[in-house]
C-alpha cells in the first residue's frame, strides 16, 4: 500500500497479551481492505516471555515505536503487587507518553443511561500518583509520594488547549484537589493558568474531582476537554468510558515525546476468552483511526470510523460483552464490508 | 422531651455556614413535631468569625461533641488554596471522626438515570492524601504524601464489617489502587483482608478504583458496601450521590473515637441562597435520622424518615435544586404534616 504520493507509512504494532493478538489481527484485515498505507513493524510486549527474546520487552520494541513515531498496542496485563512492573507504565515511562488522550462519545445505536456524552479526557501520564516511590517509614506507617512538577503540567495544559483549538472544542477544565492537595494541585492549576491565557478564545474553568464525578453521572453535557493529572485521570476517563458502555468501546491514544503516538486499546488482556474468538475488537478499532487522524489519512480514517458505527449501530453483530453472539471475526467482517 | 424512660438526650448541633442555619432550624421543627427527646447544644462553627468569640472554632465546641458523643453538623466553607484550613478537616481531627459513612438510595419518587442504588460508602477519614504534608523539592517540583497505617486502615475496615454484619448487608468492596499504590494501597488491603477473615458470612472483593467507578455507572447495583482510603471515598461517594440526585439529597454521619457519631450533611453552604428560604433541608434532615438510629431512637427515626421519602416522593414541595419552586419552609411543613 502507499499514499496518493506513492509512499508508505512503518507504524509499529504491540498486539499485546491475551486478546490482544485476535483484535490486532481485525485492525490489520480493516486496513488492508480500506487501503490504508501502513506497513506494520509487529513487536511481542507482554507478560508471557517470548522464548526468542526472554525478555518482555526489548530494546527494538522501543526503538521501533521511537523510530516509525506512531504505532499501536493492545492490552498488556498488569500483575497486581508482584512480579515485574507494569509494562503499560514501562512504556509510558522509556517512551515520554505523556498525555493521554481519550475522546468519549455516545455510540448512535449502543443505548446506556446517557446518550448526551461528548467530551475528551487529557490525562498526564508520566507523574503524580505514579511516581512509584513508596516507603515504609515504621511497621505499620507507609508512605507514597505524590510528584507534580511544572514541566510536566505545562506540557499536558499545552496539550489539552492545543487540541482543544485544533478539534473545535470551546473550554478546557482542570480537574483538581488543590482545596487539599494545595501545593501539588495547586502547582498543576497554576500550569494551566498560565496557558489558558494563552488561548482567549477557549473557556477555562477549574473543577474540583469530587464534584466533577458528580457532575459526570448526573450531567456530562457539561463537559468537553478535560486536563488532569495522572491518578484522576485514571479514574475520571474509566468512569467516562463507564457513561457510553465500558472500556471496550472507546478508543485512546497516548501523546509523546519527539511527537510520538501510540494509540491503544486501554481494556484488559481478557485471559479468560482469550484465543476464542470472542473479544470485541471496536476500542483496538476506533484507536487505529485516531492513528490514521494523526498520520492525517483522514480519508481512510473517516471511512473505516463510520463503518465501525455503522456495524455497531446495526446491532447484528455483536460480541459478546455487549450482549451479543458475534465473533471478532464477525464483527471484523461486518466493518470490512461497510467500508 | 424525653425518652420512654424520661430521660432527654443532649446532642451538639453546628449549624455551620450559608445555608446551615436555615436547614437546622429545618431539623429542629422536625424532630419538635416528632417528639424527640434530644435537646440541642448549639455552637457556631464556620467560616465567619463569631464576634462573640473571635475563634472559627472554639474549644467549648469541640467539648460539646466530645461530652455529648452525638451531633449534627451543617455545611462548613472550604477556601480554596488560600486563608485558614478547612474546618472539616479540623473537625475530623479534633475529634477523631475514622470513618465517613454515607448510605447512598434510589428515592422513590425522585427519577435520576438509575433506579437500583442501595449501597453505603465507608470513608476512611483521617489519612492518606489528607495528611497535609507537601513541600517544594526544588523550584517547580513539589510533592504531597499519601500516608496510610495499619491503625486507621484497621480501624475502618472493622467498621465497615460491623456495619455490613449489622445492616444485614452481604459485601464488603475494598477500592484500591494497589497495583500502583503497591505499599500503601497494599497495606490498606492487607488490613482489610484480616478482618475480612473474622467475617467468613461477608463476601469480601477488592475493587481497583478505575474499575469501580465504571462499575458504578454501569451497574451501581453490584455493590453493597464499599470501603476505601479518604480520597477515593471523596470521589466515589460524591460520584454516587451523583446517582441519586445529588448531595442535596445524602446523608452521612462520622463515627469518632469513643463512639462519637456525627451526622452531617455534606453539601456545601451555597452562600448565594443562604438566608433566602430556598435550600433543600433533605440531606440534613436524613443526616439527622442516622443520628437518630445511632441513638436507637428507631420508632422516631422510622416516622420522620418515611415523612421526609413521602413528600419527596409527592413530589409537590420540590425546593429549588430539584427543580420545583418550594421553599425550606414549605418542604419542612409538608414533612412534619406527614409525621
Ligand atoms: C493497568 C494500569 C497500570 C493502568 C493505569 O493505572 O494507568 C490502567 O488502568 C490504565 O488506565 O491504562
Ligand atoms: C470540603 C472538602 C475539604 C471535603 C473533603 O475533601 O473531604 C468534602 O469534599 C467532603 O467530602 O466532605
Amino acid at each position: 500500500f502507499s499514499t496518493a504520493s506513492g509512499e508508505t507509512v512503518r507504524a509499529t504494532l504491540f498486539p499485546g497479551d491475551g486478546i490482544g493478538p485476535e483484535i490486532a489481527e481485525s485492525v490489520k484485515q480493516v486496513f488492508n481492505v480500506a487501503g490504508v498505507p501502513i506497513e506494520w513493524e509487529e513487536h511481542y510486549v507482554g507478560t508471557e516471555v517470548d522464548p526468542r527474546t526472554e525478555s518482555f520487552l526489548t530494546w527494538e520494541s522501543l526503538e521501533s515505536v521511537r523510530r516509525n513515531k506512531v504505532g499501536l498496542k493492545g492490552p498488556m496485563a498488569t500483575p497486581i503487587g508482584k512480579g515485574h512492573r507494569s509494562l503499560n507504565l514501562t512504556l509510558r515511562k522509556e517512551l515520554g507518553l505523556y498525555a493521554n488522550v481519550r475522546p468519549c462519545n455516545s455510540l448512535p445505536g449502543y443505548k446506556t443511561r446517557y446518550d448526551d456524552v461528548n467530551l475528551v479526557t487529557i490525562r498526564e501520564n508520566t507523574e503524580g500518583e505514579y511516581s512509584g516511590l513508596e516507603h515504609q517509614v515504621v511497621r505499620g506507617v507507609v508512605e507514597s509520594l505524590k510528584i507534580i512538577t511544572r514541566q510536566a503540567s505545562l506540557r499536558v495544559a499545552e496539550y489539552a488547549f492545543h487540541y482543544a483549538k485544533t478539534n473545535g472544542r470551546e473550554r478546557v477544565s482542570a480537574i483538581h484537589k488543590a482545596n487539599i492537595m494545595r501545593k501539588t494541585d495547586g502547582l498543576f492549576l497554576k500550569c494551566c493558568r498560565e496557558v489558558a491565557e494563552k488561548y482567549p478564545e477557549i473557556v477555562y474553568e477549574e473543577v474540583i474531582i469530587d464534584n466533577c464525578c458528580m457532575t459526570l453521572v448526573k450531567n456530562p453535557g457539561l463537559f468537553d476537554v478535560l486536563v488532569m493529572p495522572n491518578l484522576y485521570g485514571d479514574i475520571i476517563s474509566d468512569l467516562c468510558a463507564g457513561l457510553i458502555g465500558g472500556l471496550g468501546l472507546t478508543p485512546s491514544c497516548n501523546i509523546g515525546e519527539g511527537g510520538i503516538c501510540l494509540a491503544e486499546a486501554v481494556h484488559g488482556s481478557a485471559p479468560d476468552i482469550a484465543g476464542k474468538n470472542l473479544a470485541n475488537p471496536t476500542a483496538l478499532l476506533l484507536s487505529a483511526v485516531m492513528m490514521l487522524r494523526h498520520l492525517q489519512f483522514n480519508n481512510q480514517a473517516d471511512r473505516i470510523h463510520s463503518a465501525i458505527l455503522q456495524t455497531i449501530s446495526e446491532g447484528k453483530f455483536r460480541t459478546a460483552d455487549l450482549g451479543g453472539k458475534a465473533t471478532t471475526s464477525d464483527f471484523t467482517k461486518a466493518v470490512c464490508d461497510h467500508i
